[in-house]
């Protein structure tokens, strides 16, 4: 069972997310900002993810690449719009196959009893894009892409000790 | 009476408002992405707007900044993340007063029987943010706006028959 929780109200543009993690807010944090980690946590397990660019601080542009084992690629940007260190993350989403199509998201950690709590709130241009995206399969990504970073924090703490 | 109309649907995210200009969709767009123009039209009649960056493209930045007769400052920045000539724009939003409260704007320009209807969706990170948007004057604000686009789009035209 998927540890992610997904809302997604009728009527309503923006998709809530919330999940826990068994590592501490700092260390998330530095996971999902750091350049060098993101190839091991950001996607599905099946792709080669290539950091493009990543400026993490506001006004500053992020862009992604996927590629599949048959060398297709697949773009992603957007631009941080707010950094908050071990607390909040404000950017813009963009896939390049939908130009022009944007969501705005913000992701919050929060500590709750020795654990950390995330929730990402994404709103959509309109209900229609919010709607395409959950159709998209993007929970099921979501869901391996959280698994993939709870697995890489759990490393990375194994390895300091 | 304003020919403004705004809508806010209770439950929603956005705010989405319309307008029918006099004038062609063209010159509409010509005058909202020149920053030679923008001081012109940009704000309040009150108010001082210098364009402090504008660069209208995908990934460009804009700020403006607003200046009360007594020199008082007050900026507004974002993001370009589409710029379809004559068509439309989407950006982001940000008053700098309130940092990391975003919002999206899509803002398209359609013809109309020799006029210009302009439909501009601002969708905001919360209901919250939405109705403190509403709560500030906002709706004064535009209508003013729009007033002041329409009356230089008009001097243009009338200049340069």
């Amino acid at each position: 069972m998927s540890k992610l929780t997904v809302i997604a109200e009728p009527g309503k543009q923006e998709i809530v997310i919330t999940r826990m993690f068994d590592a501490p807010r700092e260390l998330l944090f530095t996971v999902m900002t750091d350049p060098q980690h993101v190839p091991h946590w950001w996607g599905p397990r099946g792709m080669t993810t290539i950091v493009d660019k990543m400026d993490v601080r506001h006004g500053g542009v992020w862009r992604f690449v996927h590629r599949t084992p048959d060398g297709e690629e697949s773009g992603f940007r957007g631009v941080y719009h707010r950094v908050a260190p071990n607390e909040q993350i404000v950017q813009t989403f963009e896939w390049e196959g939908m130009p022009g199509h944007i969501s705005l998201e913000t992701m919050t950690l929060e500590d709750d009893n020795g654990r950390t709590r995330l929730r990402a709130v994404a709103v959509y241009q309109s209900i229609a894009d919010r709607d395409g995206m959950l159709g998209s399969g993007m929970e099921g990504g979501m869901a391996e892409t959280y698994d993939r970073l709870e697995e890489l924090a759990a490393e990375l703490l194994r390895v300091a000790v």
